[in-house]
């Protein structure tokens, strides 16, 4: 079953690469990547764990219902609805969710308009996007502590093979068709906060200061 | 004795962890770990140590009153009475102590009103805290230079197997049933300042600007 | 070919420190070392490549017209003209390319006056300016997602063995006459750009406020 | 000659420790220890230098003028004079001297008043004054390009054998009786100046605003 390892080490690696970084506070996050197609099945990170630490219980198989496609002692992670909404709806290959105190800041910022645009800045290129005068527009939902209602809500906006939503004060799920492609969004998009963060402190307007 | 070997393994794993994020400046800091119930020992940072290296002095056993429960040169940490408050009087297993720049500043911010809260953010969860609108109430004491004071002060918010108590222009003291817990607390109360402290960068009032 | 390895190992040694400070987010930044002068030859970074890994295929050889210089699937990095004005402008051995938030943020503030300059700064005589009052001026160019159009902007400041531009948001283009100068030019003005943002923020005027 | 060797590890394991905090930036930065007194030698860093690297060439043993005590092709770091002033003028027996971006700031920020003051901070504690009160007055001089110029402005604040300067615009000089002391005063001193100017950036008064 050498995909199911070779997943498994494409995942691990990504798991490792933002553990360096530093974006898995408190135990926080959580990814999966795509196993098979028909059964979906997909390995998803597993409850609890300490993401900067690397084991063998760090992932479990599940499928297309977020439940074990194994015997396991291991809970998928709580959010695993809003991976199974990726996989269901899109093509894509992989699937990530971090907090960031910046994507934290930004969904704070903007989350009564519902979403934060991105203009005229060379990472946008990224994302795909090639036009000089092209925007990101990143939706930012309410988050609710009931997963299933914060999974219908986040599903609105998983219409393509790539994308990304942000959830206010909770943190970014960015998914593309494998994990090289979500890394690298998942990377432009924190880099369009810290920039985005950094430029409104020395330029913002009193807009933010009656929050 | 292997419960001695296991716990000590465990406190030099977490303070591994800290020192990588440079949260011991200047040798500051202190952590413990307990290793037996009756008669109570735990572990606890030697003092004056540079707690980025790992060596068989780092930590040294000592008894229900902070005393050292064997022969030895080393000096248990000048805090280990905060130590103590927390393992008599709760069964918490695991107690982190240490300064960082955002918990200073939050600590001066609030200071003042004894206490800062924190709501409406997901990382609260991992405090075990799951409503959508649960506060997080945070004490802040006065610092004080005699440690047996500190200690009197300190204690009085020592009620629960887990907690926290953040001292004025000191620092953090997390207390949790193991190191993962509260180590994990800790991540969650970090996370937490250095959001709020660059939220109120963007957005502060001018209740500070007075400070 | 002996000199062929000695310069990949050098640009293969920038690239890792560079990596480690994390500044190519999203597969950002481009980098490139000359091999031979007549016929010019140099190694650039290949496209859309993870820049933290370490892999045989990290760079590729081009000639003076940034064309593949062998066989070889790999695509040069789409810049790969800005270095070509470098190496046949000047006796420059060194390119570097990086995205920072601090060196966007510059850009950006900058951008409209075309160029930031900086003075009373130690760091400065690490560009190799020994006075006291000397002043670096960097020219700032508009972001052009046409390449040979942002290429011929960029050529105007090409004129000396060692110098730098910055393309608003984008990033800084460095080069010097072997790798070791040229990561120290960089560093110097990151270091610039950093205090420099840090400082406006406790002392800015109303000039940005309304940027 | 052992003695030469032991010094020599020292202060490596502290250039190394420093480098990681990337406190090197542009090849900047001065270290060194004392080998002997009679005659006085000391190891310091040769000149222009990539600090992040470590080598058999990164120190060299200079004599109570700072010239080399031994053969060699090595030069003495361009500020080593400053270094002569603490080992002629008192008994420390480690100096260490870096630029970092929080400390250019703190240093421009009160660079007029030549002086900046601390109190109320328990990281004060390490810098050896344990009163809860207590003041730390950390002098401020005028950056220099001619170094005999700025080590007679330095030597005017070099008067025990544990101490500090800050130098406008340029850096920290610490020193301390051995390299553990250096660094642990180095490291308060730091997280003094980072903790002050992010409070400074909460709560900052108009002073500033004018700079």
């Amino acid at each position: 079953m050498s995909v199911l390892i070779k997943k498994w080490e494409e995942l691990a690696a990504v798991k490792e690469e933002l553990a360096q970084r530093d974006w898995f506070f408190a135990t926080s996050g959580n990814l999966s990547i795509k196993v098979t197609n028909d059964p979906l099945t997909f390995l998803v990170t597993a409850s609890g764990k300490d993401k900067r630490k690397r084991t063998s219980e760090d992932f479990l198989l599940v499928d297309a219902f977020g439940n074990p496609a194994e015997q396991t002692h291991l809970k998928p992670s709580a959010e695993t609805l809003l991976h199974v909404e990726v996989y269901t709806k899109t093509n894509a290959g992989c699937c990530l969710h971090v907090h960031t105190i910046d994507n934290n800041v930004i969904s704070e910022l903007y989350g009564e308009q519902g979403e934060v645009t991105f203009t005229g800045q060379e990472i946008i290129k990224a994302l795909g996007l090639w036009e000089e005068d092209a925007v990101v527009r990143l939706p930012i939902i309410k988050n609710d502590a009931h997963i299933p209602t914060l999974a219908k809500q986040f599903a609105k906006y998983v219409n393509e093979d790539a994308g990304a939503v942000l959830i206010r004060n909770h943190g970014i799920t960015v998914w593309g068709k494998d994990a090289f492609e979500a890394k690298k969004f998942l990377e432009a998009y924190e880099f369009l906060f810290s920039y985005h963060v950094k430029l409104l402190m020395l330029t913002r307007q009193s807009a933010f200061v009656s929050n």
